[in-house]
């Protein structure tokens, strides 16, 4: 039996439907991959208490740990985790006061409660030390080497007046902007 | 050569399992495409302190700016930034003592840190406002006027006896429904 | 009109061609729902302050209610919402300290503001029984009964030598693993 022209052209028709329905698909396909969120964990490190601090680099380390693209921008009290030592040359008086009240590095952070002058965050270090648990610094540490990136508010830096070489290695200089282009394709945003 | 008709039926049926796998994939990309999150940043303000009422709305305003579809929920402590003026008239005994030791509106609001009874927070004005950043107040209004959501939990002025007259004008009123609505549709949620 | 051979293996290489595409889109599909988060809802309840546990569970609880899957993971304070008495025995030096100054058990959480030794806390707790606001308590029981996951943290728990004995029933062990494991799988994630 030969196959009639009609039937031929119909069944074409059919395959071109189909071919447009598969383009379309492919693009949507393409479309939902990219506003699918990365495997990416962005936090805001707003706190300088340590056992804050502590919180969020054992996050920021378990997440790397899974394979988790990781960032930790730090903001307002969270630059006193990510000083160096305590410089006054060239602030002004308000500057240099902030620079005073704030802990000179991460070694002198106080713990958000039960803090006592201090005697808090020592007890917790002792405690953590006892447990064999990695301090802070050794956290932030093992954070670099997982490629974990720390950025440094920009606008922090201003207001307070705080100086590159007052600052640990390795920091990223960024603003809101870079907090959110890593938080709108992360699976876990959090504000510490 | 003429096409036989048991050929043709096959082809019938194969073209048939294609279109019954493509009309599979067109519903199972709408389920993703609904299931996808929007271009939306949803924020807790739970605290009422000026720091970080100044962190959330610098996130809120530099969300929206990038095309994000941003919403603040205003609860508790987070009540002190949305004041206008205090009010004691019609307020039962502990809704009266509350609002007297809360702030009366947002220029009172003390930082999380340092406060020594308002003067670290007249030196954060300063040392902000010598740096040109905008102020809390117009970082409010700037985030008003670029359409991003603000919502006061219903739940807490219950509690705290608050009235409309108290507040800011542009609020919407909500409960912890509206803030999940949002927040299950967001690519970024912080609770600050 | 009889098809000739060659028409019909071009139409053979286009089926096969579209079969390949579709083969393709069924794959990323796929990939697609893997990558896509869970109806779920993630919280880390590192404070122990009553005003935050309350949202926590206020949270928590109205997720459930929406069929979210949740989970809360108690850290560092947070445990003291979860702790049913105070117990010293066995317990090291600073583990004691530790306990001694800690809120033995829900009833006796502080507010994060405002506490004055307690009277906030009571006053907070008047306030919301007057409202016929379910309290605290109240709070994680319905939590438990709508299957909300609460997981108590292995190091905060191994550093501050606290007992199983000590805390609420209901709890799973896990580490920071555990709260990653569902946090990166969800749609809202808060650090409270």
């Amino acid at each position: 039996m030969a196959t009639n022209p009609e039937m031929m052209s119909n069944s074409q028709e059919r395959t071109a439907e189909l071919v447009r329905r598969i383009n379309d698909l492919e693009r949507q396909v393409e479309d939902l991959q990219e506003q699918l969120p990365d495997d990416r964990v962005s936090i805001v490190l707003f706190s300088g208490d340590l056992d804050r601090v502590f919180a969020a680099f054992i996050i920021a380390t378990g997440a790397a740990a899974l394979g988790q693209e990781v960032s930790v921008f730090f903001t307002f009290w969270g630059y006193n985790a990510i000083r160096r030592k305590r410089s006054l040359q060239g602030k002004a008086f308000l500057e240099k006061m902030m620079a005073i009240m704030s802990p000179g590095d991460s070694r002198s952070l106080p713990v958000s409660k039960m803090n006592w002058f201090g005697v808090g965050s020592k007890m917790l270090r002792a405690m953590m030390k006892k447990k064999k648990v990695a301090s802070v610094e050794e956290l932030m540490e093992m954070a670099r080497d997982m490629g974990v990136t720390m950025i440094a508010c920009d606008m922090s830096r201003d207001v307070m007046g705080i100086r590159d070489d007052e600052l640990i290695d390795g920091l990223e200089p960024g603003g809101v902007g870079s907090f959110l282009a890593d938080g709108l394709k992360s699976r876990v945003t959090l504000f510490i």
